[in-house]
């Protein structure tokens, strides 16, 4: 078998990580301070270069863990960016991985080494390259997500109460809610359950924690599948 | 500015499309005979390397045009698969391109240089490399797509009868569903418009034609939605 094709430009392949984190009032994104010329020092998302042996999947993993500090992440490919000049340096394609974190959870382990920082969405600071227009897509598909898909949950803790969930959405949506609607159209969705607990220390009243029910979450997502023998198999078995 | 990044790894980037056609009673997927060693000859998708001067995205537009023909063609992005092992000559990322097609539109036009071939997906011949997992892929994301999205309609003519649109189902989800209950269940959901015309060919009584009521369709899709103030405006300028 021949070594290598012939007449072809080999080229580098990089990860961009888009790391979202809620604190319980406003969405953030993890942003570095980028280690290497050009632009070091700048503000840039947490990424690197896939090596000989990495698949894609794995470098994302480790970049993160290596400029963050931060492991065991909720990582999921968004999609390739590859205009031909978008890294002055050298034609590099990148690997834009989206991931949502609750960050009370990894707030103590993020690195120093690279002044790995939260910024609130509407404070951002200026990226290099490419890295605007990937976060821009990023809180896209995070607003299409929170719509429809129990992955917006991964930004709360397990328990929640209605509060925390309206903060998350007014930030995810950049815009407020009628806190007397948002409560009310949400419970009337029948997709929340309600503990037995309240939060006592954000308010004098004190406020019930609720859990998503996943399994009705999931039912209601497939509401249009209902015409499909088997749909539940059918979904599950898919990447959802 | 540097001239290249030191010590990193450079590598072929290629495209691979997975593209599944509808010509009224099965999904088929396209694939040609692979025109470069190795595994020359055998079963391929339709796919080629990134060039220096290209966007992925343009590649695929590129490709698809060069290998079968076929132009104007709805493409998006699946995913990147960067096995290191994947491609036995050289280290070759694949970022793997999904695309739907109405083959009545497009019948003629099937370039016979690479002798690409439409096959039933239960008829599928044995693919290289990891091009059998690409579809298995595809065709999980054609199902979740199916139960949500407007995308399959591109499957179909404009105007199309009850069994076509059950014909694809039952393609889609590979299972049989009973005729009553499928009619029943669709038109009860309110999307679909019917014309005055009839298909008179397929069947002596002439089945009624139908198109998408696209509206109603995205505002179903919104049901989720309905507790965000201005929810049409953010879902119409997401990536939907």
């Amino acid at each position: 078998m021949q070594q290598r094709y012939e007449g072809q430009t080999r080229m580098l392949v990089a990860i961009d990580s888009i790391v979202f984190g809620f604190e319980g009032a406003n969405i953030k994104l993890l942003v570095i301070k980028r280690g290497l010329e050009p632009e070091r020092g700048k503000w840039s998302l947490p990424g690197g270069f896939v090596q000989p042996d990495e698949d894609p999947d794995h470098t994302a993993i480790r970049v993160l863990k290596e400029l963050t500090g931060l492991d065991n992440v909720y990582l999921e490919q968004l999609q390739i960016y590859g205009k031909p000049s978008r890294d002055p340096v050298e034609r590099t394609l990148s690997v834009a991985y989206f991931a949502l974190i609750d960050m009370n959870k990894y707030q103590q382990t993020l690195s120093e080494a690279y002044h790995a920082e939260w910024f609130d969405l509407s404070e951002l600071p200026e990226l290099i390259f490419d890295h605007g227009e990937m976060v821009k897509r990023a809180r896209k598909q995070l607003r299409y997500k929170a719509a429809l898909h129990p992955v917006i949950f991964k930004l709360l803790p397990e328990r929640f109460t209605i509060p925390q969930l309206q903060q998350l959405y007014e930030s995810v949506y950049q815009t407020a809610f009628d806190d007397r609607n948002f409560s009310r159209k949400l419970l009337s969705t029948g997709l929340l359950i309600k503990m037995n607990e309240k939060d006592k220390l954000s308010s004098k009243k004190g406020a019930f924690y609720y859990q998503l029910n996943q399994q009705k979450f999931t039912a209601n997502f497939e509401a249009m599948l209902n015409f499909v023998p088997n749909h539940d198999k059918i979904v599950a078995d898919s990447d959802f």
